[in-house]
């Protein structure tokens, strides 16, 4: 601890924001990168390749309709929403954050997915006859989650690093990721269908671990502006419903034709219909009056779609994904009540969005609930058939029994915790580099500093402003126009001005 | 009626909207009693049971492409988007009750998806061999639209009911969904896609008549807040247009493979597309200076999907859908204009959001429509297997013929009106009961009493601040801080702080 | 241009933006003409037609999942979505214009889509053996492509016309748009899968020449109000993403089933994602301090799906979308930066939405990147079924060769810049007229002159009221109440009144 001490004091200098040459940089190597690579590597597949018509044929496929497209892509559709709408708008809840919230999801996801498709494609897909990857719209899906990962990371540091820190952090945890489901899906066998393990439990903990490395004890400075406002609250809610309502489709969008995608959305749809009720019931009890709060309904309602990811193609029957999704809607409520605090007091984890409530735990319970099932996994209920193909007990695997697969999915969930941690800590190192622009302590959360923001209606009496500057150069040394925040956007600062006022500001 | 007025005066006492061990109880009670029922009766169908790969051999099926869900799945999500985001973002109108729309819409239809699948199951889905309920996506998407006749009957009580009374109008208003549609769907033998009848009469005069039996004379006291603001009229679009845009997966969601869904869903389209014009031509023409009114365009512009909804798997034809949503746009906001004031000032009647003139009033007329295209339905334009397939004239009903069908569903039209107002009654009753935590009437349309609000940039002079003291005192009785109405957000209520406003606000 | 400049000066009369009688009229008229025309023409398709079952039995089509509304009906609910939600939020980034913006979306799509159907059809679909016009999923498509186009000359045009204008610029677009399609695809043989031709080009440059006929000299009196605030940002930040993420539906929506659907939506997907880093890139680049500006994130990134509209369909290769997209977020953000004041000022264009950088440029570049790579299409990649398929060298065109196809191609692009160009220029002609209740030049982007307007929590101190008559009254002739805009909200304007304030605001 000693060493990481030093090391952050090191680190800890001047914050200057100004990311003009650096994010451009960043962005158009990477890109660049992206463009070779995928020439050298990337293809179509036979499904999506203008010889579909002969392959068809040669195979004696009888319909068009037999084109896997047709039975993922509405799948992929949901998917894509939910990484997009889903986790940019459910960021957005900082009353002056949500630009960096949905503008820098949107950065990072169509990043990662570039990168996801050749890391994943190295490990999955590669055709070794000529050496290409050759996707189609299951590759899209996986690319989809794994960027899925790297945003629940984000969720963690959310308001408190640079975007260029966050293209850091995208890139080393796709290629983590890519290695991790590797292991944890085709050396260890495990299945995980809507990714507890590979995507939920591994992405809280990558970016947990990051807060923790990146942990910042004057982070009450910025308290101020660590609370939303009642519309961002609103957005967020937009957020919170698409990631609810598509969760059956995330969890069933690549598990088996037929029965598998059925089966894994009925499950979800029952978990998270249960979480939400126990969510709120526990928001109510253990807040004054029994009010509810919107930090809970809009997080720790989806803990159910993630607590039965792993076991949601599963025969876990809907009596099992209701009792999975009232536990972790308990569970997640109280972590949002006790273990965000604790942790940042004692175990010094920032945790902006709450991941280890939402994902981390919910995650591990995941994880768990599929090993318990799969051990318990009989004949009776499969049947010979069904146990093959639920459980892909075929090739090497032929002659796994259920509980030495249910010893699997618990190694894997491990695999997952470890990944996530020991990334974590490589990354965090990385990140305190003092070169990638981040904030200093009493300027998160605040979207100035990386945005031009729009004048607003505010109303700055000079006595503020003035007390204001003396705050604020306190220990900052960034551009000149910061000392004077937004200065700039009222002409004529000891007039009122009006909020949504429209002719009458101007006389 | 004096029976009625005694009953009224006995139950307004003094209100109490702590809700802190009620709303716990009853989600705990009532989601326990789900996990017990679930696990007695609750099992996979066929098409999402892991033995669907046998089924599929011993029933010849040749793709898993026919399994139901790739037929249905799409539309479900569709629906799903409708009663979450649809519903729950056209109730965010109000400037200061967009969290109770939003999030008690989440809480009543995640409750009511679960009790519909059991009460929908017992009447229709029971296998008699083992007596489970097997569950596939189409029970799924008849429970949400169970689920949507409750939230239209939310609409009409929004922003003065307890979230606890909304969770027991849920229940028994599912539970006779469940009844009366089964009456009219297998006994009377109606067709009734789109649920112009069972879905929308029933939930619009449940909920008025409730609305009626909870009848509050002294409203007007909450009336500064029965208000949009700009924002709030903008997100309510969020959920008027998700409605709009997937109405035709609604009405289609559940119709006949093949040419059923297809027509249902060009039908609905053309349908809403005509209800536009005139919502808006009737608007402009009643306003002064002919200004639209956000009211209009974000309710009446949905009246052509309430209305096609029993005919639109009959062949209406592409002009009989605009001549429907024609109607039903000058009908709806003709409505909005003058039928609701009147309802209120006369009939006791007060309707938040107007589901009259959405629901009922369009509901009636889709009875209607539906009751004269069945009628008319001819062997020249259907075929003699298109009239069998489209009104479903197999075993009880093979001589059934159109123009008793038409009686039948003016029959089935009759029967959804009734359960309606019956159940509004019987229901209404029970929730003047003084024990539900509802607000007082000075009370209504205000997130503060069921929702941690967050910190909000006003400006409150201290005189208003004291005024404000004495205006609230007067007959209200509740817990202590409601007296200093979010006194306790503002740390220096005397100083003017900003909106939206950051870093200066904190001297 | 003298000619065009007294036109000008007669057209500049008095402005009232009473529409009272001319929309309702305009509405009204319309839709009528659109049942009338319905009845005559529009019939359901063999896929919708109850005699499905029969026309099933005679094909020998195996199953209903057969039927063209499994293969496409999910892409047209996500175009439906860009449409109306995508274009419609897009639009909602002005402070003071948002109604207007997802408002006037709504209505001229809605009335757009019924007369696409009929001129579409005309020249489409017409079955020549009954006169009728039979219509399925892909004509509903077909229907929302061609409002698109219309919605993106509305972009130019935002905040500056009136809804009765919009209509007319609707009907004719419509119109334009049919014909030129029918040049286009039909004549030329061109193919536009995703139509960065038929679509954006001709949209874009249909609405930049009627914004050039329409030009105001004295704009910038609205210049306060041709901004955003914070919320309205973020609103538009829900257009995008819809628009974003659906946008490989649009472009797969009505290609080949099987490999040209699954092809188009890869390519697309890529092509997005490359251009969300270019754009950030550069708008940081470009910017003091490097910080990012919501305008080109809101609107450059979806400039790569344009530019890989015509060519999606075909063999681009995974690295070649990534190369369009990388260069269109580069020219689509530098449009922002220098064209648009460019035009503004020097080519008297004024472009509220920037379509010239969204559509315009990536639009041209679309049609040339399809034709280059037809042009250089070679039977080695695409096979020689493959290129018959691809580029439908069928019937008239079976001898066509690719580099043929390539020069077509280009002649399609040039039929569009014209039609775009010549269609303006006439209706920009018709919309001068001093009929259609356009708002003055100090009234632009204010919704107040045709919406209703909640209440808002505003401070108006007198002296700034006084000032705003002084200025208002200049040269506005208005009906009354627009002297003293929005004054009656205000019941106690010299008060300081709270932001969302509810109970405290009513002494």
């Amino acid at each position: 601890m000693g060493c990481v001490q030093s090391f952050r004091e090191m680190c800890d200098r001047t914050k200057d924001t100004n990311i003009r040459f650096r994010l451009p940089l960043v962005c158009f190597v990477w890109q660049t990168a992206m463009i070779i690579l995928f020439g050298v590597f990337i293809r179509y597949d036979e499904e999506s390749d203008v010889h579909w018509g002969e392959y068809r044929k040669e195979n004696n496929i009888s319909s068009d309709g037999e084109n896997d497209f047709y039975f993922r892509y509405p799948s992929f559709q949901d998917v894509h929403v939910m990484i997009f709408v889903g986790f940019g708008f459910l960021m957005t809840f900082l009353k002056r954050y949500s630009f960096g919230g949905v503008g820098f999801t949107f950065l990072i996801a169509a990043f990662g997915l570039q990168w996801a498709l050749l890391m994943q494609g190295w490990f999955g897909s590669l055709d070794y006859t000529d050496g290409k990857i050759k996707i189609g719209v299951e590759n899209l899906i996986n690319a989809d989650f794994c960027v899925a990962g790297c945003l629940i990371a984000y969720g963690a540091v959310l308001g408190k690093v640079s975007p260029v820190q966050l293209m850091v952090l995208t890139l080393f945890g796709i290629t983590l990721y890519a290695v991790e489901e590797h292991i944890i899906l085709v050396i260890i066998h495990a299945r995980d269908a809507g990714g507890s393990m590979v995507i939920h439990t591994f992405g809280a903990y990558y970016g947990l671990t990051i807060s923790w490395m990146l942990y910042r004890p004057n982070l009450d400075q910025s308290s101020r502006l660590q609370v939303s406002v009642y519309h961002s609250d609103v957005f967020a809610m937009i957020g919170t419903l698409f990631l609810w309502m598509f969760w059956p489709s995330f969890n069933s969008a690549i598990t088996d034709h037929g029965d598998g995608q059925h089966r894994a959305a009925i499950n979800t749809y029952l978990s998270l219909a249960s979480t939400v009720l126990t969510s709120m019931a526990i928001s109510s009890l253990f807040q004054k009056h029994g009010k509810l709060d919107m930090v809970h309904i809009q997080n720790a309602t989806l803990a159910g779609g993630v607590a039965v990811g792993t076991a949601a193609e599963f025969m876990l029957m809907p009596y099992g994904s209701l009792i999975v999704g009232f536990c972790c809607g308990i569970v997640s409520t109280l972590g949002y009540i006790f273990l965000t605090p604790f942790m940042e007091k004692y175990l010094k984890i920032q945790d902006t969005c709450g991941v280890h409530n939402l994902h981390a735990m919910p995650g591990v319970i995941g994880g768990i609930v599929g090993a318990i099932t799969a051990a318990a996994a009989t004949e009776s209920v499969y049947g010979k058939e069904g146990l093959i193909s639920t459980f892909d007990f075929e090739g090497d695997f032929k002659d796994r029994l259920p509980n030495i697969q249910g010893a699997h999915q618990a190694a894997g969930l491990c695999v997952a915790i470890c990944f996530g941690i020991g990334g974590g800590i490589l990354v965090g190192c990385i990140l305190r580099l003092p070169i990638w622009g981040d904030p200093a302590d009493d300027n998160c959360f605040d979207d100035q500093f990386y945005w031009e923001l729009p004048e607003d209606e505010e109303i700055i009496p000079p006595i503020l402003q003035y007390n204001n500057h003396a705050l604020r150069s306190k220990n900052v040394t960034a551009h000149p126009d910061d000392l004077t925040p937004r200065q700039h956007l009222g002409n004529t600062p000891a007039t009122p001005r009006r909020f949504l006022g429209s002719s009458a500001a101007s006389p």
